[in-house]
């Protein structure tokens, strides 16, 4: 895109005055819309160092109500950023229903540099493209506009540049070792970003490429441009888009009601294998941290299945440093008003790290399926779109541990009854369970659907019987060391 | 996407007949639907030779109203066809709204085979994906639902079923040398199937991998895919998409009010230069035959401007068995319910002949622009799907040469009153000419960025000065003979 690019012409200065201010004016108004709509626009700028990223930025958010937008200048990942997932630190920063979030610089940046220092190979590389266009789709896909920009100037343009921002002491700071490294491989960077531009180059999130030779023309570009796309989605707020076909593996999984209850442990054999099984627990969890893998284990059953007590006798084999509970209630607001996953990416734990989720992301083609919470396209989609955040996590490095806490419908019942017969139990038991409970077929019906497509050959869905919780225990200690087990072995 | 393929856990029997008969329901129920929203559905079969394309397409039109779908088969191109461009037995095929269209094969298999066979170079193979993204991405973003479906089997289930139908003897002449060479190469093919696959998954025309070993289970497979996708098209008949940035080159243009209008040639000149030029043109007529060059020329301007004796003294120079002249009125309603440009694929030259098209496919982003024949977001993303076409003859070999034949406003009038005051040439001059002229102003606007938008290097406009309808015939012989002779330079 680049190598065959050719400027438009530019117009004239009073053309460009003209048309600047009516695109200004443009902006500015659609604010409110974009707000009432509940449009979020994330908003990329890339480009070569020196072309102006940072000052065009300046310029089109002064057009903007300073509450309703953020920046994030991505220069250098944190230390933190670094034990996550290389998407993590964009991730957690895009924008809420109705806000700007603008990226001074964006994952293009990261892989593009990473591959031009010889850092990531082409499978790498690959691997990388594979996870960016998936991201850029799951968030036009859920009603997300991405306008991505390339600020292009040639290498003498460049080299003017840098050579006087060098010389004007208080700009120097502006020029890094990256950009005179760039100025001096230009063709050879040219080509990789040509490339990364054609690959990355989908028909609902496109490439724009900014001639920036001119500042102000520049920005009219900018300008004009997002006013178009910012126009068009909102025309398009209740989108229903292709269900893509699954290209994961998955395993064969039995329906619940073919999965036997009658599954129990003795009192003796329980404390026996529960020690031991500790014991390797917690030697694990040192070599985990050693080795900087990320352990992620969810949760997902039915009420009163026995998660609390099956989650806590994990963690008492866990050293509490080194590990997090999350439960998982209904959205905050400020959650509710971003990507369904974004919750669970900021929980996400850094690598050697254990996250323990009581109620998961599932809860997209569970409760939020069966209670409206979502349209059909959102929960028709997020098989596919949770198989591959669990495939991110997985190329991360991650242990990727399911459970579905399994009992019938009678022992609930009777657990339900209990809690509500004992005083210090009471609290665990609310109308909304009993409404769930008459729901039950429902559920069954999402639960298998979901175990079907989601049982995955890196992240497979573990069942666990419950009806007797003491043999569930068991099972899911024995689980998780097997599992982190295979993954070390692996590496 | 079929290196990775893995199959889905097939449903027993029962489940299989009971899930085949709600979606051939579903899917014969949707006819209605797709006729009241009047919504175009391309399906498309590919896949391995003895998949069983044919006999699932047999099955899945079982539940379709004979009146609303067309099957294609692809097989061989015929000679006709391969006077045009490769993509042009595909366009003129494209269902018409409320309808559906199957193609038995697609331009994959043109694609792929040509390259397997070692005919297509990795630039035309190239130029062959850019070519075929485009396409299904403009049938997507004009409405179109396309459905692309790939029919896997391995190389032994192929073996098996091709040694099976050999041996029929009722069935041996479905068995081509090309599936023999298909299966003998099945390894390489595959790689060639997979990049091709992956190359062309786009998100918004996304394939689908039938898994192909059972027959009822893909039928299923195919008419549930059928049914999600239909659905979910009709949500969107109101879709606006984004519109992409130009990416051609583009010719410096001037605005119509700098372009002066005084220019003249004496009578004498005149017939001296018309005489030597139709000559050079005549013979120029033959070698354009001989070596199979189409020749396309457009001619748009306003009511008036002289373009029928302009044509008149282009085709005085040609051999009428050479060329044709399509005048364009409004659509015609089999015109109106398809691709506003598939009027204009169905009437392409063939290579070695001329079309002169006497007002054209610029009428998107004129009359339909001012009439609001089409949304905005419609005639927006009309320049750059016009590029894309008029790049489409381009790299087939065509010569385009577009004239926009320009008068000023006092001589218009005074060319209608002529007309009314002459009555040999009434007929001429209607209502709406005197209600175009009102509109001359925006008009005006939408030429100048018409001509600013699509006058690409490949296929730039050309101003004919014709307040002078002499000057201006000379000019447009020359600038025809000039393209012409500078196009035959190059090969």
């Amino acid at each position: 895109m680049l190598k065959d690019w050719v400027k438009s012409k530019e117009p004239n200065k009073e053309e460009l005055n003209e048309r600047l201010n009516t695109a200004r004016a443009a902006l500015s108004n659609m604010q409110t819309a974009i707000k009432e709509k509940k449009l979020p626009v994330l908003v990329v700028f890339d480009g070569w160092g020196a072309a102006g990223k940072g000052s065009i930025l300046g310029r089109v958010i002064k057009n903007l109500d300073p509450r309703f937008f953020k920046v994030t200048t991505m220069i250098k990942p944190t230390e933190e950023d670094l034990r996550r997932p290389f998407l993590y630190r964009y991730f957690v920063n895009i924008p809420e229903a109705g806000k700007f979030s603008f990226f001074d610089s964006s994952w293009m940046d990261d892989v593009t540099r990473s591959y031009l220092k010889g850092e990531t190979g082409k499978e790498e590389y690959q691997r990388q493209i594979a996870s960016i266009k998936r991201f850029e789709r799951q968030l036009s896909d859920n009603g997300y506009l991405v306008v991505k920009f390339f600020f292009h100037i040639d290498q003498k343009e460049q080299k003017h540049r840098l050579h006087e921002l060098s010389a004007d002491k208080h700009a120097s700071w502006r020029v890094g070792q990256w950009d005179l490294w760039q100025n001096e491989h230009y063709d050879e960077c040219l080509k990789v970003y040509d490339r990364y531009l054609e690959n990355t180059n989908q028909f609902v999130v496109p490439w724009y490429i900014v001639d920036s030779d001119n500042r102000k023309a520049a920005e009219l570009q900018v300008t004009e441009i997002l006013v178009k796309n910012i126009s068009i989605a909102l025309q398009n707020t209740q989108r229903a888009v292709p269900i893509l076909q699954n290209t994961f593996p998955l395993a064969s999984m039995p329906k619940l009601s073919a999965v036997p209850l009658n599954k129990t442990i003795s009192e003796e054999k329980y404390r026996e294998k529960l020690d031991k099984l500790q014991g390797q627990l917690s030697s694990l969890h040192n070599e985990i941290y050693r080795r900087k893998r990320p352990v992620i284990i969810a949760y997902e059953g039915w009420d009163a299945a026995g998660k609390g007590g099956n989650i806590k006798r994990i963690t008492a084999a866990l050293d509490p440093r080194g590990y997090e509970v999350h439960p998982i209630a209904s959205p905050e607001p400020h959650e509710k008003a971003r990507h369904y996953l974004w919750r669970f990416w900021n929980r996400l734990p850094k690598d050697g790290h254990v996250a323990i989720f009581d109620r998961t992301w599932y809860g997209r083609v569970m409760v939020e399926r069966l209670e409206g919470f979502c349209s059909e396209n959102d929960w028709q989609r997020a098989y596919n779109e949770i198989n591959e955040f669990e495939r991110e996590l997985y190329d991360w490095g991650a242990v990727i541990i399911k459970f579905w806490v399994q009992i019938d419908k009678d022992t609930q019942l009777a657990r339900f009854t209990e809690r509500q017969n004992t005083p210090e139990k009471q609290w665990k038991i609310t109308d909304e369970d009993w409404r769930n409970r008459d729901k039950w077929d429902l559920y069954e019906v999402a639960v298998d659907e979901m175990i079907e497509k989601t049982s995955t050959d890196y992240a497979p869905w573990h069942i666990l019987e419950s009806n007797d919780k003491h043999y569930a225990r068991v099972k899911a200690l024995s689980i998780v060391i097997e599992e982190i087990e295979k993954r070390l072995k692996k590496s």
